[in-house]
């Protein structure tokens, strides 16, 4: 019934969608196998994209060829730049997403791409011969080869709801769970454990009094995730902010005995920075209120998302501490928060690629690795998805270092450190994250991506001519000089300085009060000073320059601690080593390096309890 | 957490969402509660509305308020007017939709009802007090309390899919079932029994062989459901023909011996007029081919259902005999063919207002009634829905006779002869179908539909002047008359035969040659000849005009028949009437009479094993 494909990706999430795009667009044939094909790419949590640290990673993926920008710049119905007050680092895409388009948009992608097949069934078994991976079984009792397998099952697996003192099988609410797939894995030899995630209840925005809470506007000149000519918005839909507080608390303090959380019925650990409402009120007792954002579901639905009520409790709770909240004193549910208990795999049986390091072929993403939040799937989707098509047609592995991404970041972390609770992706988590900007994701990874067949030429060309209009206008900063006479009224205009002579453009740029939109006037100045006639260059170009001028010095220092970085990262610590031999190793040390096996120098290095010395002894063995 | 509700709805199919529309609209407060949000009003079947006696009934619920005709017109991406060729009462429109259009249409509607409240969750009980239902709880433990309940589940009570020798639990493939309610019910009194129904395998578009099909195109001048003004399509998808052959057939007979129906492992009965593949095999061994119309899903996706394909047979088989159809030799399936298996209670237990005999305020429409098709589940939605909301407040029931509306039909044959296989409407089960035409359910319908305060004044008025309209053109076709020269040309020209004397218009329209754009004609020659100026009229009160004069005494007929129908119709039998009195009833008669209760004379007349002499008997009885 079916031919043998070059990949299979299990799951059809932000993980799955990302996997089986990007191994169909390099080529290879792919089976997309999921549960429903109606629920393709639904986003199970809140009606959003990016953010702090994971809009980066929507642009990285964008930049690599991947599909998440596109689809949530085609189907987004606010954007906001955050951060925007702190430096260029820190500066964070986000948007509102339509959760009804956003899943139509993924569908429409998949079904475009020539190579992508689909199958709606569950899978039971991977097929496993000499230690290899050669296809997947179903429910249906139908088998399928492939040379290189994805799992990306998110919360299905052996899935479990709970709402207050009720259980029930399913991975989503309204949907089944998975089983079977876990016993067979923890047979092969696998580890796993247990880990919960929950959502907030939906309300009908009908029945919410927003003259009560403060209105989240879209920014003014809305931006967008993808470095392609996808359209801005031209319209926006507002978020409201409004807050919980004692009373509220009170109230669901009431429900606390009868807590799935804290009655011990869920064993697995919850996100730590997207905790329960409960978990807030236990964690901080001493805060006397917490935000809670008002997220519209789309253009026209009037379901609303209440993001930060995250909570298990019983649905009665909710519903009295709901309504105690300004502006939802009549608020009707569509539905109660619930959590969700799940299986994971812990991410060290991984190799950097998302293969396992147990079971050739079979690669992992997503919440299956321990992850939380659907740009940390995604790009795990991503970069399985591209191993596996490199996998089936015998090509090296594809990596991203902690230095050119927060993909990188967050595979090094998983795999080197693995997560007792769900991961989510932090700008502190980057050695270099000021290197690591969602302004420069294409100029670090668009080559990357075109040099393995995704990111398509359009996008290398574009990539291109944007950093030679950088390099050019950074020429120009350099070189052109402007008289007192052509600039000290602008300056003066602007509170900065005026010039006692004639001084080159780039000592002005520096200057911090001097921001990328005023350097477009300075632009005008140089033109109208008749010394160059600058071409015209976009606003991403010009934004992207005047970032490198004004960080240079620091920039600088970041790139070559960066390279030192590279340098070990790249020392391959060979498969075989065996670390008994070395008898200086501290006895933790060695205890860690034998059951984590870091691939490189590098990873060694970010294993806990693995010391300076260690690695010093170890550089030392390896003949450093 | 839930205030008591005029009227809840459970499930939100085509049943369910015309139910809590009507009531919403009409005023009651309205609880509809789903298994799963973002499946309300999928399409479970084929993407398409309307068909032959189908196409009437969309019209009749459009004509009444009802919704299913806007949403159809909307969503539509191809429109047929069937039997064309026949006369006007066998004219049926049908459109193909866009499956995901469609279900998001009906989700905006009922968003947009103020009086329609959301709640995802499974109905595990009714709350019965005092033989009346008060309420339902849920499987998530909520109690909610209403006036009335409308129970619309589909094929989700006890649901089981087959395909082949496999079963799994669900009410549709993906999706889970309801447990719990159909052995309450039983508990209470109700009887019930299994019926099944099946599907056809979902295939990739991108693999089929068009060019080894026939083309069915939309019609040039594409029609539609809603007499209101919705658009009409300017652009249309085509959809495909082919055929099975036996050497197709003689692959599915491989199959037979691990058939769920074959086998006898499936009990319940599946829709005689839309049966399997291999059901038309086995019943039809003469036929040597049989028709598969390939329709695709949607204006952009590329799945395409396979109508005239149904099947449960193993997986393997169903491929295996499906890629020997010609366009089909390298076909994909997305999902195969499936049966599903469920509980529905026959629908002899209903009061004509869909109300149970047995528990007061409890409403069954759909599939539960033991019927097959979204039309006739529409219909039973919309009536149950209106009824469920007079019964809250107090007023009359509201119901539709077998001379007014297919409908009206529909339910008396439910709950006066019952169904043993899924029921579906056909032309011939109306008595005078040649009334129930689809161009004059307006005219026949809005009146009562505007009367309850659901079709609104809009409706009203426009269909106020359609019926002015067909009374002034009558007129003017009664009184003009036309010399020989002013038409003797055209009529020449037609192949109609010349005037020789001034005749009126109406003997010509009368012609059987004469069709209604050639009467658009006509009264431009009227205008010409300048004794009467028509103002313009539409289309659709031109066409309503002509029928009514072509066929006028046939017509006149019926209607005699249908008002002596009428009298008998309402010839009320008390519900505390005493059949075993009656001795001179014949025994079968008497039986039948007893168990199923007839409300009216009418109704009796309809039940099999009443013979005309039993209604001698009991019109003598009852004093007439």
């Amino acid at each position: 019934m079916f031919n043998e494909y070059d990949v299979i990706v299990v799951g059809a999430g932000h993980a799955g969608c990302e996997a089986a795009h990007a191994a169909g667009t390099m080529g290879s044939s792919v089976l997309l196998i999921t549960m429903n094909m109606q629920t393709i790419a639904q986003m199970s949590c809140n009606p959003a994209m990016g953010g702090v640290a994971k809009g980066q990673i929507v642009r990285e993926i964008d930049a690599l060829g991947g599909q998440s920008g596109i689809i949530s710049d085609k189907t987004m119905i606010q954007f906001r730049m955050l951060n925007r007050s702190k430096g260029p680092a820190m500066w964070s895409p986000r948007c509102q997403s339509d959760r009804q388009l956003f899943a139509q948009e993924w569908r429409d992608t998949l079904e475009r791409n020539p190579n992508v097949d689909f199958w709606q069934d569950t899978v039971d078994a991977v097929i496993v011969k000499d230690g290899r991976v050669t296809g997947v079984k179903t429910a249906m009792g139908v088998e399928v080869r492939a040379k290189s397998v994805v799992l990306t099952n998110g919360t299905f697996l052996n899935g479990r709801l709970f709402i207050g003192e009720k259980t029930f099988g399913g991975g989503r609410t309204g949907e089944r769970s998975a089983t079977g797939l876990t016993e067979q894995l923890i047979s092969l030899g696998f580890e796993s454990g247990r880990m919960k995630t929950g959502t907030p209840p939906r309300v009908d925005g009908r029945s919410l009094d927003y003259s009560k809470m403060e209105e989240q506007l879209g920014d003014e000149s809305p931006g967008k995730f993808s470095y392609t000519n996808t359209p801005s918005l031209t319209k926006q839909r507002s978020c409201w902010i409004t807050y919980t507080d004692e009373a509220v608390h009170d109230i669901l303090k009431e429900g606390f005995e009868r807590s799935p959380m804290f009655t011990g019925r869920i064993k697995g650990l919850g996100p730590r920075y997207c905790p329960s409402i409960e978990d807030k009120i236990n964690r901080f007792a001493d805060k006397d209120r917490h935000q809670i954002f008002v997220e519209p579901e789309g253009w026209n639905t009037v379901e609303v998302y209440v993001n930060g009520f995250s909570t298990s409790l019983p649905e009665d709770i909710q519903y009295r501490a709901l309504t105690r909240i300004a502006g939802f004193e009549k608020a009707k549910m569509f539905r109660p928060g619930y959590a969700v208990e799940y299986d994971f795999f812990p991410p060290t049986q991984l190799k950097q690629t998302l293969e396992t390091q147990l079971i050739a072929n079979l690669f992992f993403a997503g919440q299956i690795n321990g992850t939380t939040g659907y740009e940390e799937a995604a790009c795990q989707g991503l970069m399985a998805g591209i191993n596996a098509h490199r996998n089936s047609h015998e090509l090296a592995p594809f990596t991203i270092s902690r230095s050119e991404g927060y993909i990188g970041v967050l595979i090094d972390d998983l795999i080197t450190k693995g997560t007792e609770e769900p991961y989510r992706m932090f700008t502190s988590r980057a050695e270099f994250r000021t290197l690591l900007r969602q302004d420069n994701a294409d100029l670090r990874l668009t080559e990357k991506g075109y040099e393995i067949g995704l990111a398509d030429d359009d996008r290398l060309q574009s990539m291109r001519l944007k950093k030679a209009g950088i390099e050019q206008l950074t020429t120009i900063f350099r070189r052109a000089k402007l008289r007192p006479e052509d600039v000290n009224d602008w300056l003066i205009a602007r509170n900065s300085a005026p010039l006692r002579e004639k001084s080159i453009v780039l000592s002005l740029i520096k200057r911090p009060e001097i921001d990328a939109v005023d350097v477009r006037q300075l632009l005008e100045l140089i033109g109208a000073s008749g010394e160059f006639v600058p071409a015209s260059f976009s606003n991403e170009t010009l934004e992207q320059a005047v970032i490198e001028i004004k960080y240079d010095d620091y920039l600088s220092r970041e790139r070559q601690n960066a390279e030192k970085l590279t340098k070990w990262e790249s020392l391959e610590i060979t498969p075989m080593f065996d670390f008994d031999k070395v008898k200086a190793l501290s006895f933790e040390g060695r205890e860690k390096l034998k059951k984590l096996r870091p691939r490189t120098i590098g990873q060694a290095t970010r294993i806990s309890g693995v010391s300076p010395s260690d690695i010093s002894i170890l550089l030392v063995y390896m003949g450093r």
